[in-house]
Order: C-alpha cells, then structure tokens, then sequence
C-alpha cells in the first residue's frame, strides 16, 4: 500500500527549499511514500528539480491563496476556500491522500480538519500529540492545547488516543497511561482528575487500558509513562514552560563555555558530547504536533521548522498511516464498549 | 526591628544539622535575625553548640509530637495539638515571632496556617510564590499549588501578591506581571483566562498595576516579566515539568562528558563554566515555596533541603518581613479599592 501524503508548502516560515528536502529524506527512508504538493507550481517545480528521486514521486496542485499565520480560523473556513490548507484538506476527505503535513497556522488546520475531516466516531475532540524525549527514550504527551476546556470526557479520549500512537510509534503492546496531577496521592488535584482517575482505573480494571495512576510534571523526563495525558491548558503551558527551560538552560551554558579561554577550550574537546545532548532535545526536530482523533491523522510541523523537523515528521505520518492508527483506535473503542 | 522566626524542625527529611547550619548562614548576614526553635531540645542544643554566635540568638521549645509526610491535614488539624509545626504556628499568631520556617509537609502548614494565620482581608485564599530564574535574573511565579481551582477571583488575588513579592525582593517599583496563557493573541486561551485579563486590563488602565497582558510558556525563562501569574493546577505542573526537563539535561550533559576520554577531559576544562550553569538551577537552592497572602508570610522548604536552601529561604523570609511585605500588600489592595 503506498502512502500518499498532501503537503500544504503555503503560509509558513519554513521555506519551500526546508519543506521539499526534509520530505525527500523521508522519501529515501520509504519507497512507497507518495506526495501530493499544494501551493505554488512554478516554485515547487523548480525545487523539485533538484531532488530527481522525489520528483517521480510527485504530484502538484497549484494553488495561490495562502492562509497567513494571523486568520481567524472562522474566517479561513468561509472565505480561503482556494488555499493551500483548504485544498489539501479537500484532497485528504476526497480520498486521494491518507493524511496531510502543514507548517502553516495551527488554529485553521485545526478547523478545517475538525470541520472535513471530521472526527472519529465516539471521539468527539481531536487532541495535539507531541513526542517528548524522556531519560529512558521517549513518551506520548497530549492534549496541547486543542481542547483548553479540562473535561473527563476528554482526557479520557486522549488516554484512547495517546495509548494508541504509542503502541504504533514505539511498537508496543500495553503503553502505560499516566495523568498529571500535582501530587501522585489519590485525594491530589481537581474534581476532574478525581473522576477521570476512578473512570480509567475502572477501565483498568476491565483490561481495556494500562493505567498507571497519577504522575507529577518531574514524571514526565523521568519516563515513568509511555503516555501522558492532561488538558490542553496544561500540557500547552507545561511544555512550553519545560521547553524554555532547555533553551535557557542551551544559553548559560553557551554563555559558561565563553567565559575564559580554558572552558573555550574544554567546550571544543567535549562538543560531540554536547551535540548528542543537543540533538536529544533540539526543537528544530522535535517540534511537530500530531492532531489525532481525526478520520486521517494530520501532522502541524512548527512554523519555522527546518529540513530535520519535516522529514521526521513526515516519518511519524507515515508510521502512523502505515500501520493503522485509527484501527487501534477503535480497537481500544470497541474493547472499551464491549466491556461496558 | 528584631525580625523573629520560628523553625518547626520536625517531620522532613532534611536533616537537623543542615537546618541549623542553614540558619547560622543566614543569622551572620543579618544581625538583628533571633530564633525560635521547636522540636527535640536536647538535639537542638547538641547541634547550636557548633554555632556559637546563633546559639545566642535563639530559644527552644521543646515538641515530640511530629507530624509526618503521609499525615491527611484535616486529621493533623485536629489530632497533632503538640506538634512542632502546630505550636510553630501558634507562636506566631501569639505574635511571639514575626514569621514561620518548615520543610515539613505542605498540606499540612497550608491548613494550620489558613485556620489560625489566617489571611489578610480582601485576598481570600493564600498562594504559594517561588522565585525562578531567567535569562534576565529571576521572576515570581504563583500560585504553585495551593488552589488547584480556576477562578479570576484567584488570579487577581495572585497577581497583588505577586507584585508585592517583586517589589520586595527585585527593589523595584512597578513589577510587570504576565498572566499564563495558551497564547497571546488576546482571543487564546479559556473563559477564565478571558475575564481575567480583562479585569487586569482594566486595573493597569487605572493604575493600579503593571499588566503586560498573555505570556506564553517559554516567555517565563525569558523573563519577559517580574511577576508570572496562573492557577496551582497548571503553576504546579508546569514547574515540576520544567524542573525535570533542567535534571533531565544536566543527566544528559553527565552521560555524554563520561562517554570518552577526550569529553572527560573537556568536562574538567569546562566544569567551572558547568558549575555556574548549575549553581544557578540548583533545586536545592530555588526550592522553596512561600505561603503569601497570611497575616505572617510563611515559607515551605523543600523535605530534602540542604544547609544552602535553607539559608536561602531564610534570608527571602527576612526580607519580607523586614520590608513589609504585608503593608505592600494593603496598599495595592486599597489602591485597588480606591480606583473602584
């Protein structure tokens, strides 16, 4: 089965050059992965032309209107409907592509996908997932910030939905599911987590999910879950919050290894050291954000990624689409029902 | 004026000796800095024997009765009447002493400190403040904890608080406060969010504080404000995520120097640098949460303190006290009145 994907190159501060050649990196990795380009033919021709292999498996839709980062996305809905994002939006629910990469503004790509592309049956919010670098390899983080209303409902789709991308992305059978909480004991947090603890301890219990229990913010880098989940509110600001840290953290040390000519000297010999750490954490790659829940999955990469952060996540997509995601979503629906 | 402080010195992790070398740190800086001790005597005076000169400067009252980590508050409320934190609290609503060190459990000092300290008129629940460094210096952030409910009543509460807090401790006349959001944009974010900027927008535009509006995130390490104001549920999570991001990279930074010679030579070449980036992050130092809002500020250091952390909070406790925190307080409060 060959993986089609629709990449909208429109209203974003990647350049085209970043876009097309992260997604010829991909392509290399996989030889069934095919590519439909919206935006501007003449410019994306001429890029193409420098990757032959990617060309062949190419497709263009010239489109010009473009979604700017500051649209409202209820305007976009009514009024950008020839733009890049609208068309390959079109393409996805018309069945010519399985999913869609944009760098664009995140707010429209979240309407127009809700809005065409629609929900899976039994979800009733799509969540953003990110995939987080922990001490012993990676984990799930979702919502956010697709949904800034802390319901149960939710948060109990999103142990649905991040149990499901981490059984698919790190290939395995039985993620745990941690909630975050500001303390670990069980009369810790809000009436929201309250309940949404007692419901997915039930489904626990039914086997329907590996619940491991409250988690607190220091959890997450130590990796205790495979998935997180919590509310957009919450895990747009907690990662934000944890991500500025890295970089603060990235400047002093810059800062550390400037100060005299003997750590100028120690920053050189220890480099590939800090390079490995870099690469661990850079947001250059690490930054895009599954919108998951949806009919087809749909990949928001960060507004100024570079080549790295595309072809990784046009990597994630293509796993995702690939083995089926949305089938072990609903797995995990239909076991959840069936043990009701 | 003498600036009087109790020490509950029983129920934490940290052990007696660092709690009082701590204190000795902290009473050489100031002179007029007096004591009082509450727990086991004989142990206390065993170990102010090594310190001469604050041996002079305290007193001891002598308490058995502790109150663990895992005690429930509102059994400690009304079960532990002969704890140390119990008579520690009690000293100061006698007026005995001016304010209340701990590094005892949190729960705990929140309740005994809301029943009997009470809060200062007009601020309806206290918050828990820390102070968290940035690429500019450092900034407030609250609430940490002690309100895990949304409600702008809160927030405004939070953002008085804050502001004073900064004058105190950064000197300076009008702190900047942010208000933590999903966004900027001034339609980000949820309902609360929404009224609650509106409600700062309006104080600003009367000024009666200094509001700079939605900070994200990332902004808090860039210290795009003196003041970063949100809700204990998010403040709390969104901290200990950051915090295990920094011992995330600092164990990253570990494994990588020890990965061959030549990066090992490079770690003592650089380490002094190192030791400046961690100095400044140190959660033994920046670990201590102050209870602000009370008719005596409180402060919470962390179970595991050592002497430096202790020393830290004693020396913000004493600042606080001694430059009248609580009269900043009123004064924005009556400001805010005055402007209604």
């Amino acid at each position: 089965m060959t993986i089609r994907l629709s990449v909208d190159t429109l209203g974003s501060e990647t350049p085209l050059s970043e876009i097309i050649l992260g997604l010829s990196e991909s392509s290399l990795r996989y030889d069934d992965y095919f590519f439909y380009w919206f935006g501007n033919e003449k410019k994306i021709k001429k890029e193409l032309n420098h990757h032959k292999l990617l060309l062949n498996k190419s497709e263009i839709v010239h489109c010009e209107e473009t979604i700017a980062m500051s649209d409202k996305p209820a305007e976009v809905i009514k009024q950008k409907t020839n733009s890049s994002m609208f068309k390959a939006v079109q393409s996805v629910i018309k069945g010519e592509t399985d999913s869609l990469l944009s760098c664009g503004n995140t707010g429209a790509l979240m309407a127009l996908s809700l809005l065409y592309i629609k929900t899976i049956n039994e979800i009733k919010r799509p969540a953003i997932a990110s995939i987080w670098p922990n001490l012993k390899g990676e984990s799930i983080i979702l919502d956010l910030g697709a949904n800034t209303k802390n319901d149960s409902r939710y948060l109990i789709d999103n142990a649905i939905l991040g149990a499901s991308l981490a059984s698919i992305l790190f290939k395995i059978e039985n993620p745990s599911v941690g909630l975050l909480n500001v303390g670990i004991e069980e009369n810790k947090g809000n009436e929201i987590t309250q309940m949404t603890s007692e419901m997915l301890l039930s489904m626990s219990q039914r086997g329907v999910i590996n619940y491991y229990g409250f988690i607190e913010g220091t959890d997450i880098s130590e990796g205790k879950t495979n998935v997180v989940i919590t509310d957009g509110f919450t895990g747009n600001i907690a990662l934000k919050t944890a991500e500025g840290t890295a970089k603060m953290i990235q400047k002093y040390l810059k800062l550390g290894f400037e100060s005299s000519l003997i750590s100028k000297i120690g920053y050189m010999l220890s480099s590939l050291a800090l390079k490995s750490v870099n690469d661990r954490l850079d947001p250059r790659i690490h930054n895009c954000g599954i919108l998951i829940g949806l009919n087809s999955p749909v990949i928001k990469c960060h507004g100024s990624s570079e080549h790295m952060g595309i072809s990784y996540a046009a990597d994630i997509i293509y796993s995702l689409v690939k083995d089926g995601v949305n089938d072990k979503i609903k797995e995990y629906i239909s076991h959840s029902m069936k043990n009701r």
